[in-house]
C-alpha cells in the first residue's frame, strides 16, 4: 500500500517526521525513523523543513511575457492606459499564449506553488482565445498542479457588449469562477456591473472573484454592495475582493462593520502587500474573522515588471508591508500563502493530513520564519507523492 | 603589464566588452574580442552582465546575529524598546562580535558589495569594544573589501554619560564617521546633541552620519538644524542623514526649500526604502539634486530579523516601494545601491572606468532591469582584478 516513504523531513515545530505515500496521498505522518515498509522507496529528506505547497490565490498567467527577452515598461501611470498599453502590446507579442503562460506556470510550480487560480481576460478582441489556450496548458499539466480559473473582463464588462455573453461562455467551457473589475472606475455603473456578474454566478453555480482597485469611500461602498450581493445570492464562502485598496485608506475604526460582514458572510480577501500603496489592514481584518490570502498579480507582464512567482518571497513582502518581525506574525504572513489562499480558492484536502494529496515542499531552512527571510531556491517540490522541481527547475518540463 | 582579461563581458547598454587589468585596477575597456597580451591570464565571461560593485551604504555588522539559530524577534513596537531589548539579546551571545561581523561581511561581499558603511555601537555598558572588534574584522578583509565606519551613539549620546569621550577615543583609534541618534527623540536635546557631533566632526576633520527617525514636523525641523550646522561647520558634502522618514509624511511642496537647501549643501539621505513606513520621496528630491542611496540596516539583528545584505534586492525593494516600474526608473533604484552610495561615502575612483580598482560583478541577467527583478544569485564578484566569490558563496573564508 505505502508505495514511497519521505524519511527525516523537519515540521515547523521542529520535530522530526517520516512521510508514508501510497498512491499520491498522504498516508501516515509519523515520528522520524518508523519503520518503513520494505517494498517502499525511501526519499531521505535530510532534515529539511517540511512545508506544505504554496498557494498562488492571484495570478495573470495568461498575459505574461515570461521567457521573452525584457521588455521595457511602457504604459502610462492609470489604470486605463494600463489596460490599453497591454492590449497593444499583447497584440504584438507573437509567442503564443499557452507557451507564456505554461512558462511562467512551470516556474510557479517550480518554486513550491501546486494550487493556483490566475486570471484570464475575457473581451470582445480578445474572444475567448484566452480561456482556450489556457484550458490546454491546465490539462498539460493536470497530473501535477490545480489550476483554478476566473473569467475575467479585463478591458470592462457592461462598456464592452458582447462581453458578458463570453463570460457565459467560458464558464461553459470549464472556467470556474466570474470575474469582475471596478463596476464604478471602469464599468460606470457599479449596480449594473454587480447584478450582472452575480446573476452569472448564481445561475452557474459558481463563485466571484472581483477585482476592485477603486479607491476611499468609493471602494468601501462597493464592498457593502458585494456584501449585500452575496447575501441576497446566497454565495456566502463563494466570494473573494482581490486588492480592496480602499480598506487600507481609512482608520481601521471606520471599517469595523464591515469587516464584521466580511467575516460573517466569509468573503475573502486577496492582496500582493503592494509597499507603493494602501492595502487592508491584514491584521486588524484577521482579528475580525477575514480570511485574507495573497498573491502574484501579474508576473512580468505589461503592466509590470515585477514578480517571480515565489509565494515565499510574496509572504515575505506581506510581513515587509506591515513590519510583521516576531514568529507568529511570521508564521501568518506565511498563512496567506497557504492555508488562507486554500480556503478562500475553495480547496478541499489542502495541508499535510492523512487523506490529502501528498503535496509538499522540502527546503534548506531552520524554521518558518528562517525560510521566509532567506527563501532559499533550493526547493524539493513534491507533488501527489512524487518530485517534480528541484532548485528552481520544473524537472519534466512540457514547453518545447 | 596586463595581468588579467576578463573577456566578453556585456555592458548594460548591451555592448560586448573585454577588461583589461592591471595589478587590481582597470586599464582598458575595449570591444569584446580585442587581443589580449600573450602573457594575460584569460577570464571568459560567456557573456554575463557586467555591473560596478555594490556600495551597502548602511549596516550595522556589529550587532548581528548572522550565523546564529535563529532567534525569534522579542522587541516591544517602540524605539527604546528595541534598544533595550538588543543590550539584552547582545549580553546573552556567546559569539564574539567579530565572528558574527565576519560572517555578515562574507555574506554581503558574495552578494556583491565591495564597499560598505557600517555603524558601529558606542555606550557606556560596551564601550570600545564593538570598535575593537570590527577594526579587526576590517583588518583581516582589507584586501577584498573597503569598510567605512561610523561611531555610533545607539544607547544615546548625551543622556548616556561618559559616550562623548568614548566616540571621541572611536575616532582617534581609526573610526572615520561621527555618528548621531535622534537629537530630540532619544537625547531630548536637539541642539546640544548637534553642537556635540558637530564639534567633534570639525576638530577630527571628519564627516557625519545621523540615524534620524523623529516623525513629521520635528524630524523637519532637525534636518533644518543638520543644514545650518553644516553650514556652518564647512561641512558641505560630508554629511548623511540615514531614515530621515520626515521627508515623506509632509506633501513634497511643504519640503521642497529644504531640499533645495540639502541639494546645496550635499547632505546625503539614506534610505531602506521601508515597505511599512514612510520614506523620504526619492524621484522627487533627487530631481532638486539631492543625492539619496539606500542600504540595508540591521541584518538579521535583535532589532529584525529581516535582510540578506543582497544591494540589488535593496534596489529592487526601494523600486517596489515607488513603484518605479520603467528602465529608467529601474535603474535610478540601481543607482542608489552603487554611484548614489559612493557619493555620499566620499568614495573615490568608484565605478568601471579605467584607472580605478577592478571591483565589478558578473552575472546572468539580461539587463540592468532584468538583473534587479531576478537577483540572480549565481554572481561572479571580483575585487581588485581576482575572483572573491561565486553562486553566493565567499572563496576564501576567513571564518574558522
Amino acid at each position: 500500500m505505502v508505495d514511497t516513504v519521505y524519511r527525516n523531513l523537519r515540521q515547523p515545530d521542529g520535530s522530526a517526521v517520516d512521510l508514508a505515500i501510497a498512491d499520491g496521498r498522504i498516508l501516515a505522518i509519523e515520528p522520524a525513523g518508523s519503520a518503513a515498509p520494505a517494498e517502499a522507496r525511501i526519499v531521505e529528506g535530510d532534515g529539511r523543513l517540511l512545508l506544505p505547497a504554496l498557494v498562488e490565490s492571484h495570478a495573470h498567467l495568461d498575459k505574461t511575457l515570461w521567457g521573452l527577452p525584457w521588455r521595457p515598461h511602457s504604459a502610462g501611470p492609470s489604470l486605463k492606459d494600463l489596460i490599453a498599453n497591454e492590449r497593444r502590446v499583447l497584440r504584438e507579442v507573437e509567442v503564443p499564449t499557452a507557451k507564456r503562460a505554461g512558462a511562467l506556470l512551470e516556474n510557479c510550480i517550480a518554486r513550491g506553488s501546486l494550487h493556483i487560480r490566475t486570471h484570464i481576460d475575457i473581451d470582445p478582441e480578445i474572444g475567448l482565445n484566452h480561456v482556450e489556450a489556457l484550458l490546454t496548458v491546465r490539462e498539460a499539466y493536470r497530473d501535477v498542479v490545480e489550476l483554478q480559473f476566473v473569467a475575467f473582463p479585463q478591458s470592462g464588462l457592461l462598456i464592452q457588449p458582447g462581453t458578458v455573453e463570453l463570460m457565459e461562455r467560458a464558464l461553459e467551457m470549464g472556467v470556474e469562477t466570474v470575474g469582475g473589475l471596478d463596476p464604478a472606475g471602469i464599468d460606470n455603473d457599479a449596480i449594473g456591473h454587480l447584478k450582472t456578474i452575480f446573476d452569472l454566478a448564481a445561475r452557474h453555480g459558481r463563485g466571484i472573484d472581483i477585482h476592485l482597485h477603486d479607491v476611499g469611500e468609493l471602494g468601501l461602498w462597493q464592498i457593502e454592495r458585494i456584501a449585500d450581493f452575496t447575501e441576497a445570492c446566497g454565495l456566502a464562502g463563494k466570494v473573494m475582493v482581490s486588492h480592496a485598496f480602499c480598506l487600507g485608506m481609512v482608520p481601521t475604526m471606520q471599517i469595523e462593520t464591515l469587516g464584521r460582514r466580511l467575516a460573517e458572510l466569509r468573503i475573502s480577501l486577496m492582496t500582493t502587500g503592494a509597499a507603493d500603496f494602501s492595502v487592508p489592514p491584514v491584521a486588524f481584518l484577521k482579528a475580525l474573522g477575514v480570511n485574507i490570502c495573497c498573491g502574484s498579480d501579474g508576473i512580468r507582464d505589461a503592466w509590470s515588471p515585477f514578480g517571480n512567482g515565489d509565494m515565499l518571497e510574496r509572504a515575505l513582502l506581506l510581513a515587509l508591508r506591515f513590519d510583521w518581525r516576531n514568529d507568529e506574525e511570521l508564521a501568518s504572513a506565511f498563512e496567506a500563502a497557504t492555508i488562507a489562499g486554500a480556503r478562500a480558492l475553495g480547496l478541499t484536502g489542502y495541508g499535510l493530513a492523512p487523506g490529502h494529496a501528498a503535496n509538499f515542499i522540502l527546503l534548506p531552512a531552520e524554521n518558518l520564519s528562517d525560510a521566509l527571510v532567506r527563501r532559499p531556491q533550493e526547493r524539493i517540490v513534491v507533488s501527489r507523492g512524487k518530485i517534480v522541481a528541484r532548485d528552481g527547475h520544473f524537472l519534466e518540463s512540457r514547453q518545447r
